[in-house]
């Protein structure tokens, strides 16, 4: 007999990657090779998850596991697998899925305003729906469990985080040149919806950038934030571009605006930041217990855009980092493991370093500084008794993983997102077996690509908001 | 009743990549946005490919194809796919699977000279029969039907395309420390290799680099080359580093020492030449027949070796640039798709130029050019009569790549390797419904990792070469 309590259900016999820790943070001075520079991985083979009411409770070797135990409990067999938190997706808009592969080799300007802003206009409510039902799908068959929204009828956004059983940082996206109506339907959402779904949704302020939003309605926003007890999600720096503007422009660099307005004090999650400049670090390091900047490499590269997020800067400044994909109009997917991996070889590239963001440091960053980043520390992003049951079991038996020299560099230079196979949220099964538990996608797939020349016809010749940042 | 040939296996109502070509080779004036510079794909919707005798026999519309034609012969449904050319890993040493993710984070100096050359001392024929076989399933899951392969023990590599149905190009290395014999043994490969295997296997020389031999010795291989009428492959201006080293050392670069062997002049395979710097072209571009360069761009950003191919430059040369992954000891995965998606992002952002390699110049590098690299133009890289029915049925209905609005795009940049269903190497199906028909690849497995540790022992405190380029 044990003194655990009786788990509901049992991941039995996996590799488990339980925690995940800063490792050296003078990493410059050691640089000693394969130090783990930046991050050190915890990884306990052939473990036992027991789950009760969502939450972890345990995590023992199996061999401790009792028959008594596995026949009242549900058991998923982990053999071959390795257990990882539930990936988190730090920055996107699900619901671009509908223009996936819309918009290809074109410059960011060109991206904008001649064919994303123009494609929007045509966009419903529905539409934003079916997106996010083909975006949760592939999210949860990729082991992504959580993402952090920003986008337009963000109702429909929550209500199929609702449905299907994932979990979202949702915020609902406002410009200025909505008027008071903007920032007030995204402060209504807001309020209405952080806690729900059984706490699977927690929400944020969505003010879209500093140079669609004016000062006077950062500041509203800053206050509503405060009163709510949420933070902000918002972009900024996207490129060194924007900064090097807004410094001609106004003389700040858009970071700045960000303190001056009162929205790093209430805490945010900086989408992009590629161009943060060390002088921003005096806004952000007060404040490193609620600031975090979300890094979507992938699409940097993509839009050439000559600046990534500055990760060791922010490493060394104690800033947190998040992984995201940014949306499929521009990642093109919403794999995580993707965008951890592009992280990982961009940082290494751009710093002529190949012994920096080492495999186990990237984990870091996608577990548990993501975690971080939506304002979750302690509650996702490790697999340790008291944090929700957000687990991906990740299969390790392929042929392109093996054999297993080192399972940290496999995950992140190896794993396909396919190898994921099976998803629990909140300790619920949501994708067994490599298929969906909750969710038909079929449907939303055959209307989404009905929808395909509606929303591509842009000779109504608007735009929901013009790019000139 | 129609005039085609009566197809034995029939690929009925997939999308079918027929064929790329260059496209518009003035891209830098044009540069009209989404012009798909450099590279133009013909997909066509809904057609049959017939097989005859492992050829492709005819490409029609699938509505075109009787239902006699479908009764007598093996009918492969299509539906949902698209067919491309099957892909070629133009430059691997495939049976380095077996030191996957064994020397991460590390310089390439450190990863030759501490980990990777000093495990090939413990390394056997064994070892290179069991890696090949797990590179080989690898490969054909993702759809590469063909690699270019530079290693030790090429027997068995080449055992093991026999075998597998897959197809190779295949070079044993040789460096001059080992004397005459070196040499000797890989012209003797060679010859009595090429054309084996029902012609799957072409071979060509394989001196390791100009860094590790000698001049004479390339002379000597040139004449091999000459003598057996083949091409050699070689590791050459593999880095910047490289390059400045060949001209501090001896006044030339790599590539002319390349030229002044007869390498050149008998046609070559170069792998990398991330160092190629613009006078290197007037060596080049006379052979442009013979010459290409294979690119493995995930590997020059994780060793952080401050330069990529110089995809651009070469294009503009007209000089041939094919896709590899290079070892899985240093690429981690043997995935072309991953492979050419890091191709077409690095290029954007080496450049800052998001309208350059558009994602059908990509393809076009993957298949046309690919096919060109290793000799095998208008037999390989494209689905039209008269080619091999080397053919990668990859799904496109995942939710990752839907709703459908550019498939150029989505097969560069949304695909997962995971989404090829089917593969046919000269007309026979090779992986059937995402299995392989010709390979049981667990027993390999089970015994590679249990070499692992004696694989890993370097107390021996010897290594194959030294790496001082």
């Amino acid at each position: 007999m044990t003194d655990r309590l009786a788990a509901e259900t049992i991941i039995l016999g996996s590799t488990v990657l339980t925690s995940t820790e800063p490792g050296l943070p003078d990493y410059p001075r050691l640089r000693a090779e394969n130090s783990a520079a930046g991050g050190v991985a915890h990884l306990l083979e052939n473990h036992a998850i027991g789950i009760v009411g969502g939450e972890i409770a345990w995590v023992v070797p199996a061999a401790e596991v009792s028959d008594a135990e596995k026949h009242s409990a549900e058991v998923i067999d982990g053999t071959g697998q390795v257990a990882i938190p539930g990936l988190i997706n730090c920055h996107t808009h699900s619901a671009m899925t509908m223009f996936r592969n819309s918009a290809e080799d074109v410059v960011t300007s060109t991206w904008f305003n001649d064919h994303i802003w123009p494609m929007e206009v045509n966009m419903t409510a529905r539409d934003v729906r079916l997106g996010t039902q083909l975006a949760v799908a592939e999210m949860l068959l990729a082991g992504v469990t959580t993402f952090a929204d920003h986008y337009f009828e963000m109702e429909q956004i929550a209500a199929v985080v609702e449905e299907t059983g994932a979990r979202g940082f949702l915020a609902q996206t406002y410009f200025s040149s909505q008027g008071e109506a903007g920032i007030q339907a995204a402060a209504d959402f807001a309020e209405k919806w952080n806690g729900a779904a059984g706490g699977r949704v927690t929400t944020a302020m969505g003010p879209h950038a500093p140079y669609t939003v004016s000062d006077a309605d950062l500041v509203t926003t800053a206050g509503h934030a405060r009163r709510l007890g949420i933070r902000t999600h918002i972009h900024t720096s996207e490129s060194p571009g924007q900064t090097t503007s807004s410094l001609e422009r106004r003389g700040v660099t858009p970071v700045q605006v960000l303190h001056d307005t009162g929205i790093i004090e209430t805490g945010v999650l900086i989408a992009h930041g590629a161009g943060i400049i060390e002088e921003d670090l005096r806004w952000l390091t007060p404040y490193s217990d609620r600031v975090a900047v979300a890094c979507c490499d992938k699409v940097y590269l993509k839009h050439a855009q000559s600046g990534t997020t500055p990760v060791r800067m922010l490493h060394d400044a104690g800033i947190t980092v998040g992984v995201g994909t940014d949306g499929p109009g521009s990642h093109n997917t919403l794999d995580v493991l993707e965008s951890m991996r592009f992280l990982s070889l961009t940082e290494k590239d751009r710093h002529n370093d190949a012994t920096w963001l080492t495999s186990q440091h990237a984990l870091d960053l996608a577990t548990r500084q993501s975690a971080a980043a939506i304002g979750q520390s302690g509650r996702l992003g490790a697999l340790l008794p008291g944090y929700r049951a957000d687990i991906a079991l990740i299969d390790t038996r392929g042929p392109h993983m093996q054999p297993m020299h080192d399972l940290a560099a496999a995950l992140v230079l190896s794993v396909k997102s396919s190898d994921v196979s099976t998803v629990l949220v909140d300790g619920r099964v949501v994708v067994r077996d490599h298929r969906l538990t909750t969710l038909d996608v079929e449907p939303a797939i055959a209307e989404l690509n009905r929808r395909v020349p509606q929303l591509r016809d842009t000779s109504h010749g608007r735009r929901i908001q013009d790019y000139a940042p």
